[in-house]
């Protein structure tokens, strides 16, 4: 079949099997960039406009039947049957967002690198000291362990060449390199929090310290849906989609890598460290790891142990022997990104209770306190910005980031100084608590009728009931999972 | 440049580049399989017979002009300037030798396994257990180490497939593999001998201790050299050979461990361990490790101790995580094979002294004693069979094995019972033997003149000194090499 698609103005001709998914097509063939649910009729995000030929549709449920009526159709339910014009519209895109992120406290230092090197000075082998080459480094650095089998390779000519001059690179009891020369005080490490939404990256200097660059991306792995459960529920319905998932992030995190080290001039070969945090989802999809029973009761991880891995075995670029560590997991809904925090903060030390929220697609709330922590998490992300919500978008240019009553008059603050293309988490919390303030809400997220309310006239007027209903329902679920889970804990546990 | 090459009575074509090496252009092209001096224009073994066209020499030593005036060439000293056509002496091809190989004593039992297999049959997890996956399995077992990705990829499905009952395979602190199901007693190992000649393969059942089959072939590496320095001289002259000879030897013992496997229908993700033992060169070299030093002063070895892969590592038919060991050598020219003859002679526990020769290529001689093992190597086989001795050949088809003095007659046995096509390296010392008992040879090797000796008439005629005293010297360097070895120990060490 003959499909031509519209994008940004722009005709793209493509031959197209019959028979199949139209969203499917639009997103390998790179005409689309993602869907919030992963293709199953709910987001409305892979709409597209018909120009010319019949789409036959999967299902005709009230929100599919609601494009098609407009001209658009949700492209996950429809496939090919015959010659097709269709348009992407170019705001339904994903916006890659600039993600904000601040340096890390630079309280990294040499002494805490899994990393160590050493210069020696070797005594040249002669008749009466015959030692073997591995074993002259390996006594004088006093580890008897193994060593990677291409570093023995060239081990001879790399004594040689550089006049039994060398650094050696080890970690606990392995060496990793060889270097000629003194290359003691060159070291590089990244630390890659990979959440469900956003990716962020830092490239650090293992001898100083210092926070070399920083870099955020979206987690490309969003065309498989918008939360962790839509992503398992991905491979679920498809094995195949679980190379899929992990070759997005190690892309997108390879590429991250790069620009880094490019910026500053960088040699990966120097790269000795990558430490991933994530949640126990984001870190099972990272490593390949079947997440399916994440979803499903018991909710099992395969693993929660600290997971290390060799450069060379996920082909990033850094050294092939550099350690690649993903911090361990506490459940499979408490990943090692809150046992970051719970460190980061140093909470486990301070003495009364202390209560740290971490807000993501998920909302992680972890209690200290007496000696204990506890922990859990609840859905928060996808109720404030995803796919339950009509105008609900990312935090990315015309979105409605907050909303201020002054006066009698609502004001709105929007990224990128645009007009409003809809709605993100923090406006969406922001326009609540002004509804409640202003009496239109109760406290189970039921909208006042504005008729029976005292409320400014131009307000009353332009309020709609129904609409709104869903769109906040879903946030005050969401702050209920996170109130319930800190509510809870001091009273049960104390 | 066209080179049509006879080989067989058979005539094939090929296009070479002028100014090629005609020996490397006949050993890639699969016309030839072999020479003794690795292309240094001594042992002769690759000469070929000009049928029409120029050959330009490199060199016209003795040895390659005796051959030029015969209209035979030693193709490693020549070079293709214009169309050519040669033909390849079927007599001079490498005899691919079936050695004798003498069963293992069957004394490894399970016990010895460094591969260890447990049945489980774990609790299902629960609302009340949530115990991780691989978790699960590691308390049960009590290690705490990683395990290959590969595994914990699959672990959930696996665990799940097969109702939580599972076999673990473990070596040591790491988890090699999870297996649906229990195969506890299904485990096999391979153990090869590689030496300098001779490749020796045992495939072995690690829970009986059974040697289920035997493998003798020809070192392929010999295409490169027929002793441990013409390899590492092949190296030094250019770098590449090292991959090649690597590549050579770990082909052949795919092959071997393959049709092993295939006789006795096991498959190859049930052998978890491959023991390799060989002189210091040929593990170097089965390492790919540079093994330059090994022929230089002060003879450096690149590593003594045991090095452990994995299966995986060197892409060869066995179970990926398998361990391969490399067992440590003890210097330069004492490697693993001789250290396993002390193990397995146990001569190192007996009372009073021992000594034991493994006479191969090399011969490697220790003397064990008063709670001391001291041990040397020296020339051997090469003297005997290889590139000093004109008409010498391995123990092959048609080789004079033994000669004997039956009253005044000479009796050859001849390997196939053949005529002689040459002779190998026992034949040569019975040879020499048979001389000396006639009063044909003094101690230095050199041949008395028949016409001052007191011989049967018949002998005397055919008895031609100049060509013989070559041929019978090198032996002899060989034998005084490994007498001086071990004449020298017991007085200067009891």
């Amino acid at each position: 079949m003959n499909v031509e698609v519209i994008k940004n103005g722009k005709h793209h001709r493509f031959q197209v099997k019959q028979g199949s998914n139209l969203m499917d097509f639009l997103l390998k063939a790179g005409m689309m960039t993602g869907t919030e649910c992963a293709g199953r009729g709910i987001c409305g995000k892979c709409r597209v406009l018909v120009h010319s030929g019949e789409v036959p549709h999967a299902a005709s449920d009230g929100a599919s039947q609601l494009h098609h009526n407009t001209g658009y159709i949700l492209a996950c339910q429809s496939f090919v049957r015959g010659d097709l014009i269709v348009e992407v519209p170019s705001s339904e895109e994903a916006v890659d967002r600039k993600v904000g992120l601040h340096q890390l406290p630079q309280t990294y230092t040499v002494a805490d690198a899994p990393v160590k090197k050493r210069f020696l000075s070797l005594a040249k082998p002669s008749l009466q000291d015959q030692h073997p080459d591995f074993e002259r480094i390996l006594e004088k650095i006093g580890i008897t362990g193994n060593a990677p089998l291409r570093l023995l390779q060239h081990l001879p000519k790399t004594l040689r060449d550089s006049g039994f001059n060398i650094t050696v690179v080890f970690a606990g009891n392995r060496l990793l390199d060889v270097e000629p020369g003194d290359t003691w005080g060159t070291g590089y490490g990244f630390v890659f929090d990979i959440g469900t939404t956003t990716i962020a990256g830092y490239l650090i200097d293992l001898y100083s310290g210092d926070v070399l660059g920083v870099d955020g991306k979206a987690n490309p792995q969003r065309i498989l849906g918008a939360d962790v459960l839509s992503r398992v529920a991905s491979v679920t319905e498809r094995f195949d989609n679980l190379s899929t998932l992990q070759s997005l992030i190690l892309a997108e995190i390879t590429q991250s890598m790069r620009g880094l080290l490019e910026e500053r001039g960088i040699a990966g070969s120097s790269v000795y460290s990558l430490v991933i945090v994530g949640n126990t989802t984001m870190t099972h999809l990272f490593l390949g790891i079947d997440p399916r029973n994440l979803a499903l009761s018991p909710f099992i991880p395969c693993c929660r142990k600290r997971i290390t891995l060799k450069g060379s075995e996920l082909a990033l670029p850094m050294h092939p022997e550099g350690d690649v560590s993903v911090l361990p997991n506490i459940s499979a809904y408490l990943g090692s990104d809150i046992l970051s925090v719970i460190l980061t903060t140093g909470m486990h030390t301070q003495e009364g209770y202390s209560l740290a929220v971490d807000i993501g697609t998920n909302a992680e709330i972890v209690l200290s306190g007496k000696g204990r922590i506890l922990a859990c998490a609840a859905a928060a992300g996808p109720a404030f910005a995803g796919a339950h919500i009509h105008n609900g978008m990312r935090a990315g240019d015309g979105a409605i980031e907050a909303v201020r009553m002054i006066g009698s008059d609502i004001c709105l603050k929007v990224i990128g100084n645009t007009p409003p293309k809809g709605i993100c988490g923090s406006g969406l919390i922001d326009a609540i608590v002004t509804l409640l303030k202003a009496g239109l809400l109760d406290q189970r997220g039921r909208l006042a009728d504005g008729e029976k309310t005292v409320l400014p006239p131009f307000l009353k007027n332009r309020i709609r009931v129904r609409d709104c209903y869903a769109g906040i329902r879903s946030p005050v679920r969401g702050r209920a999972g996170e109130r319930t889970g800190y509510r809870c804990y001091p009273k049960r546990h104390t």
